[in-house]
């Protein structure tokens, strides 16, 4: 497993984060990201963390990482399907992901997502 | 790590393999499916198994169950993003696949499924 991959859907990329992320991964998909936004002049990027029971500062700062990046591509990030228990984790370990949409799963993102294009 | 997250994108269902299968997996991952189906309507499974740089005939088979499971439950499966090299080991391996339908990637798998709903 040395990257995550990440699905073009219409105008959004979706990824799914399943296993734990360490340094190499993280720096890995946070350049893949940025080249296939620019590839594909995606609108915006779901993280899709529904698998992740738990979450330590740093997936808490990767994700902040990943929506800094998109917001500089002029593309959204909506994180999706985060557990309560991630919820709270995050919050006590202060990242409050500013600036980060979410969703409770990846259809309701979609849908924010749509209805925020169609709105521009 | 102890499931695989199934994403609901309208009438179909993705699920994107990025682990080392195991057997507890495999079968968590069959009933889930056989859940989601039911519980959904769902009209296909995407398999997105972009991730994989090789298959064994462990996964082979998986993927072959969990076509059936959906065929008798009313849904087609679609695998998304096999690896040519992945390609020739299900062949050398003699599966496959019957009744599965392959797409390059995650988009064309479903515009190829809404173009089958729509004729129906």
């Amino acid at each position: 497993m040395d990257r995550i991959p990440i699905l073009r859907m219409g105008e959004f990329l979706l990824v799914t984060i399943q296993v734990d992320m360490h340094d190499q991964l993280a720096m890995t998909l946070q350049d893949d990201l940025a080249e296939r936004i620019s590839a594909t002049s995606a609108k915006a990027v779901l993280i899709d963390i529904s698998a992740l029971d738990m979450v330590d500062s740093f997936i808490g700062r990767m994700i902040g990482t990943i929506s800094g990046l998109s917001r500089i591509m002029d593309a959204e990030t909506v994180v999706v399907g985060m557990q309560p228990a991630v919820a709270i984790t995050l919050v006590e370990l202060g990242l409050e992901l500013p600036g980060v949409s979410t969703a409770l799963n990846v259809e309701r993102g979609m849908q924010l997502l749509r209805a925020r294009v169609a709105a521009q």
